[in-house]
């Protein structure tokens, strides 16, 4: 009586969905079947039998990879031989081992990388095809490696191209803002990696993975610390641990760090100032560098926030930056390791712009620091805005050289919830010409020290990276871990290219993804600015958190804390003057930029408002008046927003159904938080320029009160103590 | 000149030991493929057609789960049919829904099981095999499911068996000390699963595994917040987030409780007093419960922890705590809301033995609740002991149900580094005889309600569930989730039986691995107690943290807060004196055992020292001092774990690499804990017993003084703020 109906159920997409989160935690580590017959035959052959030389541990984490990747990749097992023979088709080694033959091959390529940097060459030996991983040094194999698994994860033909590649800065470095009970200041992807209670005996798998993410693409130092730091990680009971992880991170080609508390002497060491000049200070620090270095022979040194945002440091004793960062300096000489030394300071005591504040107190001690200093500085003046001119230090220190301190996790930009592809922001910043030498003095030329010679180079990038199974938070943060890592390799690489590597590595190779996917996460960066801080606005976030708009709070103990301070919004206009009229902060640039800056004819006008006080009826360059201006730069962040959006549902044929819903939820959120910052901050600033919303601009949902009365005791990336 | 080796390497194992901890992740879950062909065979034949009944969200669950399950386990697809056919090989649906001919082949054992219950039964039909898994209501059809893939996992003849099963217990409940910043009080394996932040908008993938580790084992209530409560849980913007989570919950059967911090309506409903008896706190809690209810029409109840280590309670307005209960009862009765109302209560202005206090001021209120009232009592008098004597409470609450709350988070055994199978203490507990209706008073009987015909019946368990990979931070501790969830279904299980399951979904079935590990696991919690607290010692833990040994510590606030209030050693002996001539906490226990616990011959050895306070040259049964008993029960604990460790290690050949190691650290650690436990607890007790160690317990590695400077300031599982 009825037709037999049968389904059949594809448990496929459910089978994904179920472990989707799982796959998350390979980063851009996946390792995906190559589908491609003709592709995953041709690599192999080239894989087909391997030689990789049987020198160190790293070399190890080399072979360990390829033992991974290739199976899963191909579907095939990896044979490996014990000598170079005429069957052989990958060989893996330094180029002193190499046959003379072989030698010879890469002899013009070798002098063109430095003791870190790789090279991947085909030739054909005895008419047979061959490819040649070779370096200088251990380290570089293992570069070599990943960089050749990732062409075959971008299905790249391997033989017919040559790379030749090196690191263009030495310290390649990672800031963890982990405290010891694990909490991490600005981390929003879950907690600390760090276990310190199950340390040193257990290793969690989950320091193996995060150093073989990092060496793949080149990072090479980490601090495994708060910058607010706590004295009691220089104490043996953490040190036995700090050791632990050391001795995984090595054999990846990765030096710790640890962030040291300059009144560390008083507190773990009974003595009874940390007067940088007291002798018992000085030999107290000599003592605690030789106990580290006989646990940790290559550790890499101290990164220090000194007398900045309540920390203590020399000028608690009437000492000054350089007495402090030298005393250390002097005590980790012998053994070869740097002072890293933040210059984000600023006091209370001082009423000048907070934007001037690190130049005027820094720079006159270009140069009098010991060669084992870098003086380390936040990418802007400020601090980690949506948008920031470059820090004025940049170009003006000559002889020190100067780390450049970038902020991957988003404590402004949306925390892990906001898909904001930094790349963007790191090159936007990298590109810029701070004129200090001429034209072309860029910022990456600092700070890979082409421009001064200097020996130290150093990008320092604040992770995102915690518990969270995905390590970021949000699957698109990956892309910021991996961006600075390739940035920090070659400050002149492109963001689009990053962005298409990740993607490729990450998802899929297919273009009818990658290219949207890519346009919406180069987009992503300036929909953040715009709905939050367009045309040079910034601070005005809400208290201590940083969630959320707050240009209404006036109510913090230091003026340079309060939004109102830095909007300066009133019936007048809004803006930060620092021209001659203001603070002139401008005097700190360039006189070629101080002039195109100071005036409103000339200044970009992404800077506008951090420059200048303007009235709400100011033309800017398209007509509009700089009330409608704001206005609907904050609705373009949200059409923008929704833009994305769209692209993402677009793209749901090459997405399961988990990989599609858990970043579709997370864009709504980032919808809805945009549109809070909209309404918010122009129901505020409307308050002061009591002009109609331009046509075009949403109707705010709620009212003012509404928006000022929100409250976030629980906002992730604080000390619940500071709550 | 050199003849040619060539290795092949398998790269098996260092693919699996990658993605370990990710395995790791799926619990008991695994659903591993099924190698031998006979077995998977049979089993592809019966789920070869299936028919799944389409009823509501929860059987699409069980479907999902077959979906999930079945390719792994058989690699092949589940093909599912729209109506019963003569094809269809496992029908799902529930009795009023089948076909007459299937219902009478059932009838006989759908009159045995509840309406949570299940069976699977196959029968023959047209001469074709045909398995039913049947219910009254959907949720037996998800439990049953879920025990159709538990058998296939453990190659159980299906067929060949009739399964009809019904909780013992109603509500099985997690009960998770979470905090709204995600730490988690006494929590081992990381943070709090809950992301309030990205909630309600996101939802995690972990909040569906979660769901789907519960249900597999029964569990269906969740309390979602710490006991020590934040008000702010029970604001609207918490209550957006909990809802989203009890939607997900909802469709695995599960229901969501709140903690209730009974000062609420002065802290975030503008009320002046939160005195039950006032009309205003009256109608604050109704309106409240309305508000819930219509977000979450499920919604389980309250948690209340009231007047008790600080919490606010009816106490603070001259009310008691039926007052208290009854209020909050009154308020969620009409949308069918319970109260679990908790018995741990002790004061500092009582100087009556801790022990006592809980039954002195509870037991005249026993009938005094309303019948929607849960008393919840943890399983001894103290706190979650290595081993506890049964609560007073159990047997003697005769009207009012008493829910019995265990710990499954490891604050005194060990955190989440020690190996201990947690339901060999639980079974201890329910299998005890209170004797308070004559022999056979077991708790178990109390607890299912089949003593005192009770018609709620609850059995808690505070959760060792984090943020970690593996979700409890031991690999071993997964069992302890698994194990609670099994007892709370059905109290009667044998610890054996549980262990046998567990080892064999979650690692492999074959018994040259079962065996030694199941003896393992039953061996691992008597080890616990030899090492830290033999012979009924207790609570001798180091303060706050509870990590490792603190016998000497004797300056806390309170008098009960310091051990040295429990172990009473001195020149004369050791152990609390609970007879008639100390504390007589006996007196609160039925005739019988206070009789039999009062004398030293005829009390279980294993709580003599709980009982009585007895010299150092005592003589145990076995002939020895008591000097020289107790040391040696610390040293039988350091060789259990020896042994454990000798054992893990003969398992060797079943493992993986990386699955290998990961319990081989933790067991390593543990084993020098053990000996820590020993050595400190022994050079302590000494200083009192003068005696010297026994032959056969090794010597201290250290001095007392060494043990007593320890200090641990970021031990897990304490409120930063603690410290």
């Amino acid at each position: 009586m009825k037709h037999k109906t049968v389904f059949i159920l594809i448990s496929f997409l459910s089978l994904v969905a179920q472990s989707q989160n799982l796959n998350d935690y390979k980063l851009w580590l996946k390792y995906n079947k190559i589908e491609n017959h003709d592709l995953s035959q041709a690599y192999s052959k080239t894989t087909n039998a391997v030689y990789i030389a049987n020198i160190g541990d790293i070399i190890k984490n080399a072979k360990r990879e390829l033992s991974l990747a290739l199976p899963q990749m191909l579907g095939t097992q990896v044979t490996y031989e014990s000598s170079i023979t005429s069957e052989t088709t990958l060989i893996i080694d330094v180029f002193n081992n190499l046959p003379e033959d072989l030698k010879l091959a890469v002899k013009k390529n070798i002098e063109n990388i430095n003791k870190e940097g790789f090279i991947i060459q085909s030739i054909s030996r005895n008419n047979t095809p061959l490819t040649i991983i070779t370096s200088k040094e251990e380290i570089g194999l293992l570069y070599g490696t990943f960089r050749f698994l990732r062409e075959m994860q971008m299905h790249e033909n391997i033989s017919a191209k040559t790379i030749v590649d090196s690191p263009k800065i030495q310290l390649r470095m990672l800031n963890h803002w982990d405290n010891l009970d694990r909490s991490v200041e600005r981390g929003y992807a879950g907690f600390s990696l760090w276990n310190w209670q199950k340390l040193p005996e257990y290793i969690d798998q989950r320091y193996i993975d995060y150093a073989r993410a990092n060496a793949s693409i080149g990072i090479n130092a980490t601090v495994l610390t708060n910058v607010n730091a706590n004295a009691l990680v220089l104490t043996p009971m953490y040190l036995e641990k700090v050791e632990a992880l050391a001795n995984v991170f090595r054999s990846y080609g990765i030096q710790v760090y640890l962030t040291a508390r300059f009144s560390a002497p008083i507190e773990i060491g009974n003595l009874e100032t940390a007067d940088p000049l007291d002798k018992n200070v000085q030999e107290w620090w000599s003592n605690k560098a030789a106990e580290i270095y006989k646990r940790i022979p290559d550790f890499g040194g101290f990164l220090v926030k000194a007398n900045s945002e309540g920390q203590p440091g020399p000028q608690n004793y009437g000492r000054n930056h350089v007495d402090g960062a030298n005393m250390m300096a002097t005590a980790l000489k012998p053994f070869g390791g740097n002072v890293i030394w933040r210059a984000f300071v600023y006091s209370e005591h001082d009423d000048t712009d907070r934007a001037k504040q690190a130049y005027d107190e820094f720079l006159p001690y270009d140069g009098s620091f010991k060669d084992n200093v870098i003086v380390q500085v936040k990418n802007g003046p400020i601090d980690f805005q949506p948008r920031e001119p470059f820090h004025p230090m940049f170009g003006a220190y000559k002889k020190t050289p100067l780390a450049i301190e970038f902020q991957i996790t988003q404590e402004y930009l949306g925390f892990s919830t906001h898909l904001v592809f930094l790349p963007k922001l790191f090159e936007e910043i990298l590109d810029i010409d701070t004129y200090q030498k001429g034209t072309g003095s860029t910022i990456a030329k600092i700070i890979d020290g082409s421009l001064y010679g200097n020996k130290l180079t150093t990008m320092a990038g604040v992770t995102n990276i915690g518990t969270d199974l995905n390590w970021t938070g949000h699957p698109f943060a990956q892309a910021n871990w991996y961006g600075f890592g390739r940035l920090a390799w070659d400050p002149n690489l492109n963001s689009g290219q990053i962005a298409d590597e990740w993607i490729r590595t990450t998802y899929t190779n297919d273009k009818a993804f990658v290219e949207p996917i890519k346009k919406m996460m180069l987009t992503s960066r300036e929909a953040v600015v715009n709905y939050m801080n367009p045309l040079g606005l910034h601070h005005i976030f809400d208290t201590g958190h940083h969630y959320g708009p707050g240009p209404w709070v006036d109510d913090l103990g230091r003026p340079d804390w309060n939004p109102v301070y830095y909007h300066n919004a009133d019936k007048n206009g809004i803006g930060f003057d620092r021209t001659t009229s203001g603070s002139n902060a401008l005097e700190q640039y360039a006189p070629f930029l101080e002039k195109a800056y100071s005036n409103t004819n000339t200044i970009p006008e992404e800077y506008l408002l951090w420059f200048h006080h303007l009235p709400w009826d100011y033309k800017l360059n398209n007509g509009e008046i700089l009330w409608d201006g704001i206005a609907l730069k904050y609705q373009e962040g949200v059409d923008q927003v929704d833009d994305m959006i769209k692209t993402w549902e677009a793209a749901k044929p090459f997405l399961n159904e988990e990989q599609f819903n858990e970043v579709h939820m997370l864009l709504q959120i980032q919808l809805k938080e945009a549109k809070w910052w909209r309404d918010a901050c122009l129901l505020y600033f409307q308050t002061f320029s009591n002009l109609p919303l331009p046509k075009g601009v949403e109707k705010p949902a709620h009212s003012l009160e509404y928006y000022q009365s929100l409250k976030f005791p629980f906002a992730p990336g604080i000390k619940p103590s500071w709550n």
